[in-house]
């Protein structure tokens, strides 16, 4: 799908670089943005991730084939709320969200008969944010997934599996439901595991600590207005993968005894092993 | 210290680096390996790792003034019987071992009187493993941790200390029992959490991770028999961190209710601030 005028809610990293993007990517099409801050508005303006900038929802949606919600998990739903009545018929929403149930449910119950809505999550990023983090190659090559449920429409489906291709990315379909439940364990879960492992330390150990636990807990490093917001309305996944995890190195534990030594080592061999074939396939698919 | 001729016991990794920065660095010393493989000697002979390497242990050991433990973890207690007999007066020992209470009580029973020994942990090191991964910049700026006990010899403590730092690394001191403490929360943990958080996952949801899971798990793809023995050797302390971490991931688990958002909020702000600024601690260290 190339958009003719799209609408960019939110111009933010995954926003700006969507606009950066587009300017290569699909040269005839309008990219306008939709943000609260003026000063955001210019700044993407000013490195052409932008052809315009509206600080209200009715000039920057109306007249737009595709609009994108690029704001935060948290803002979503009134987000859809203020640009539900602006729709042109047949237009196309999306957002990027990394929760999935929430959004799609509100935007199935609160958008118009005539605009079609599509969940996706675009699963790239950086613990950087902001405008000034955005970049043009942010996309590329990064998985997207889409969520089709028993009322999407397949040709929006269609249209928006393109739309990200165009911006170099992959795809796939899951279900809002399947989504949260996977990216509660390879996502959510994983960042609440760094924010603890800092949590836990002493000051002292902390300084014993080298580049290898900085990478380790990077994630721990988000905006946490954001990750509130992603553990609360993922909350009863989350707490299903914390019991999963906790059980798991209850097992560990258990195995580290030195009559259990090879089963101790069986355990640490297969996620070794499993990581190694993960990486492979990875290698392999870049 | 300036090592005259210096034994390196075991030339992987982290014998065949440590053979490689003396190299340039202390260009009168003799730089002697002992290890089983034949092999394994010739290709750090041959990328100028050593001066000479041995698979008998008498030729390598006597007449060296250093001598240094390079291998894992589970093999420094029957090396320390090993080169005990071989030991020249006043000769010192010190290993490389993630663990350390274990190796200093043993070589404190084993060792003869006129040696001397200290502890040593350089935290450097590589998922890769071998001579062939050994590089001369490994412990470069890298933190070495050496450890004293009520019998350690000041002056063999200031030695140790001043090889290391020959190396590029800096160091500093603990205790055994605090060594092991510290490190089963910083390092011990977070690859008892990589592995699980490896283990728990299902197929289709590893198919849907990216660069960040796999950087994110990327000590659990370390040698499974390293880990299994260092995991049973420090098996204590690693139980209570587990337990730790279990405890503040139950803290989060309870966190995650609407009605508690702020609190939720705070938890994650905490760590994240903490990590940044241990980021810029480092920062400037370096």
């Amino acid at each position: 799908m190339q958009p003719r005028r799209i609408t960019i809610v939110g111009v933010g990293l995954l926003g700006g670089s969507m606009g950066l993007a587009l300017r290569s990517r699909a040269k005839d099409c309008k990219i306008v943005g939709y943000g609260h801050r003026r000063e955001t508005l210019d700044a993407a303006l000013q490195m052409h991730a932008l052809h315009e900038g509206y600080e209200q929802p009715g000039p920057a949606v109306r007249g737009s084939d595709l609009v994108v919600l690029c704001t935060p998990v948290g803002l979503l739903r009134p987000m859809l709320e203020q640009i539900a009545p602006l729709l042109d018929r047949g237009a196309l929403v999306t957002d990027v969200g990394s929760t999935k149930r929430s959004v799609v449910e509100a935007a199935e119950a609160i958008l118009p008969a005539h605009a079609r809505f599509v969940g996706s999550h675009p699963m790239a990023g950086s613990e950087r944010r902001g405008i000034g983090a955005a970049r043009a190659d942010l996309y590329d090559h990064a998985l997207c997934i889409v969520t089709r449920t028993e009322r999407t429409d397949l040709a929006a489906l269609e249209q928006i599996e393109s739309f990200w291709r165009l911006l170099g990315m992959r795809t796939c379909r899951t279900t809002p439901e399947e989504h949260d439940r996977r990216l509660a364990d390879i996502s959510h879960l994983p960042h609440a595991v760094a924010a603890a492992l800092v949590a836990i330390q002493e000051d002292p150990s902390l300084a014993l600590t080298g580049k290898g636990f900085l990478d380790l807990t990077r994630i721990a490093g988000g905006d946490s207005v954001l990750w509130r917001d992603i553990f609360l309305d993922n909350r009863d996944n989350v707490r299903k993968s914390i019991r999963h995890l906790s059980e798991q190195l209850k097992t560990l534990s258990d195995l580290l005894e030195p009559g259990k030594a090879e089963a101790l080592q069986a355990w640490l061999e297969q996620s070794a092993r499993r990581r190694q074939k993960l990486l492979d396939e990875k290698k392999q698919s870049t």
